[in-house]
């Protein structure tokens, strides 16, 4: 943190909120920058077993149950799904509580999803994915209820990989 | 692998498909035994970072990259979805390829995605997440064309994540 910041922008839930509306003010002034592309690229490694990489990170391991075929090393995809999920609501109420002044003890996110595996397995037709999901938000603060209210309402309203979910994305997969 | 299966269903692909057949199997006896429920949990550990725990799994990091506020220690939550995409595509070409007779060689997944960050910034309502994600897959196999595309006919037509981002999912997100 470089000297001169007022502490309570900066420090409140460790969000350094001066980024967050840097980046916003330089989408109000070119639109345009708000058009993001964002990519993984994934190796399979036989059997269940592939790695999904992004940017310089280390690769992201996936494999399945053994009850599904895998050799169970890593979560499988619809776990990460839901974990993709629980980690954006996370940094959306750790933005927007910043932005509010209202100060996060402790956030615990809880996912779950039912899913049928009948059209996976090829059993019969229809929905492959998860028919519902559920989102548990456990949030320690000392604000008041409406304020937290406000708060949730916000981060659902807004939240990328909620409305990724809960929308019908156009998805094209193509052989090439 | 135990001794006496054929190694011809075993082995292609190192894909366990005997395990894969049984578990079709208890399904088709036991319908119910196809509901199945997954989970992730999330814990806020201060500003954009936070982490997943599924399961037995060493937790899966998450953070944002400087430019959204965070310290770019690790792949962002929309990454992670594209990745859980990848490595499903993944598992699905396995699977039905070893089904088929089909050897894979080498597979490759990328994925991209569009986001609009606007939303996501609270500077106008609408679509916080994707607007359209792409895959583009990359096979090799000395398998003919026709059933190289009716693989991928059936795999774009099972993936469980693939299903999960193409339609929109009863989501919801309670504080509790």
């Amino acid at each position: 943190m470089s000297s001169g910041r007022p502490s309570s922008t900066v420090d409140l839930n460790r969000v350094d909120l001066e980024a967050v509306a840097a980046l916003a003010g330089r989408i109000q002034e070119q639109p345009e920058t708000a058009d993001t592309i964002w990519r993984a690229t994934v190796e399979w490694e036989g059997g269940f077993r592939s790695s999904a990489s992004v940017r310089q990170f280390a690769p992201i391991p996936s494999d399945e149950p053994e009850a599904l075929g895998g050799t169970d090393t890593a979560p499988n995809p619809v776990e990460q799904l839901l974990a993709a999920l629980g980690n954006c609501l996370a940094v959306g109420y750790a933005a927007n509580a910043s932005a509010a002044g209202i100060a996060i003890d402790d956030l615990r996110v809880e996912v779950d999803g039912d899913l049928d595996l009948h059209a996976f397995l090829g059993l019969r037709d229809g929905n492959a994915g998860f028919d519902d999901i559920r989102v548990r938000v456990h949030l320690d603060t000392d604000a008041p209820d409406d304020a937290v209210r406000a708060l949730h309402e916000k981060v659902t309203r807004t939240s990328p990989v909620g409305h990724t979910l809960s929308r019908a994305v156009p998805t094209s997969i193509e052989l090439g």
